[in-house]
């Protein structure tokens, strides 16, 4: 395996996903300098302060300037935008990833604003890690620890190039894995989109209660665990669920019929059939972490 | 405020709920003897032999006998067989409460099994306490400490029952609170009810996936915390969302609803509608949960 070296890593976006890579390779000592863009100069700012970057630029075009590594970490509807702005200041040779949690709308974008030449330079990617707090004060070194990185390469993608992300991935601590993007998508749907919708939904159906206060009183600790990812930040996921949508949407429909399900059981008063469906449930989510709750 | 003193108990149903009261009651010295019943002899001799009993009874005619406080603690559907089964035994002075996540059909089947002389014995009350566990292993004495219990007196009880019920709570470390039957039914249908069954459902629309393997293998920790309540009891779920299904079935509605809602703004890339409608939920549960987050 190469030894990961870093000479400048423009970092596009400075939240949780992007804080926490260049705090996690800074920490590793394979880079030398970390060059910051976000769209407000307070956030500049502050991850400057915070240690996050070594250096803001005032534009995407300035921030690659000279960069070897690009990391993306912006909502995923802004990186067209992002892309279309780092067209004359790329370097031939830089090395382009990204964070977001939808792939296929990510690379429809860097095709749609960059020259093919361009284009292949950027190996999408996804690490599977975060908290419901968000923006630079929310990073840390340690965040990918042990979490799950996808890679999800394009054919026309150079091969050393996809290796030199997974070997920067694993110095930041992630557990790398490849998928196809459309695959990604529709995994992605199903393991983390949908769970937020569904989170999103109960928390507003509830506020929508005359009782709401009191409703609210009364949760249980199952209905905060429930509804934790219902914290997380808004404008992010209202990218996620646009730029997935073609997935979700679907993917919200099989939710849907499952929940129809549960309900023609009870109005028909199937005791054997709620039983045995709830059943099924306990047994595959105990199944699933059995073996990770004993630590 | 009157001393507790508790000189025979009947505990009727030996898991999480009823053994933690026992193990609480015991610890604090209020309780001279502990008589236990469950339909299973091998739950009655663990029951035992974990100390949440000092004695097993054979049926629960035998174990209210001669009891001053029977505390019922079965899955909500078998506590009409409960009542029945205790009328030649129980004393006239006996108190006798619950612990049943619904009110209205417990009520009812007392109502339908006893003489009225009998049902006004019986002060319902509902724990909001619990966690994914169940049977007589899971109880532990320091269940009901700052939770809170959620009476539901009728008009026929006699006063001074609802406030030893209501002694014999707080001993057990609980935070009491009075609701009519209706209301409680109502409150718990969209706070604890419909929850488990969006969990439920969650678990059950991923697992009929094709990639269902893959799927969880990429579940994140919002999913971990989010299905967590799946994996409670699926007797004791299925006997609580049949006999509460008259509040719960437009409780679901008004769920389904709200997700059909956030389908239309997906279908209509309304960005702006899923922003707010994100921004919404997530003030509501950050409000409801800042105050708790800090410890």
């Amino acid at each position: 395996m190469t030894a990961v070296r870093i000479e400048r890593l423009a970092l596009i976006g400075l939240g949780l996903i992007g804080g926490s890579l260049s705090l996690a390779l800074k920490s590793a000592g394979v880079v030398g300098e970390v060059v910051g863009y976000s769209r407000q100069l307070a956030t500049r700012l502050r991850a400057q302060e915070l240690g996050l970057i070594d250096r803001p630029a005032d534009s995407v075009a300035e921030a690659v300037q000279g960069a070897d590594l690009v990391f993306i970490a912006t909502p995923v509807q802004a990186m067209g935008g992002v892309f279309a702005q780092m067209i004359e200041t790329l370097a031939p040779d830089a090395l382009i990833t990204d964070g977001g949690s939808v792939k296929g709308a990510v690379v429809a974008a860097a095709q749609a604003a960059m020259p093919e030449g361009q284009w292949r330079q950027f190996v999408p990617g996804h690490p599977i890690a975060g908290t419901e707090h968000s923006g630079p004060d929310a990073a840390f070194a340690t965040l990918y620890h042990g979490q799950r990185v996808i890679l999800t390469p394009l054919p026309e993608n150079d091969p050393t190039q996809v290796a030199r992300v997974e070997a920067i991935w694993r110095v930041a601590g992630a557990v790398v894995e490849h998928m196809t993007v459309p695959h990604h998508d529709h995994v992605l749907a199903a393991t983390s989109h949908l769970p937020h919708l569904a989170a999103f939904g109960l928390v507003n159906a509830l506020a929508r209660l005359e009782e709401r206060y009191e409703v609210f009183r009364y949760a249980a600790g199952g209905f905060r665990d429930f509804t934790r990812i219902a914290s997380s930040d808004p404008a992010m996921w209202r990218d996620i669920c646009l730029a997935n949508r073609a997935e979700l949407v679907p993917m919200l429909d099989h939710y849907l019929a499952e929940l129809q399900g549960l309900r023609r059981l009870m109005e028909s008063a199937d005791s054997d059939g709620l039983a045995q469906a709830f059943a099924e449930a306990k047994a595959v989510r105990d199944a699933l972490y059995r073996p990770q709750s004993t630590h």
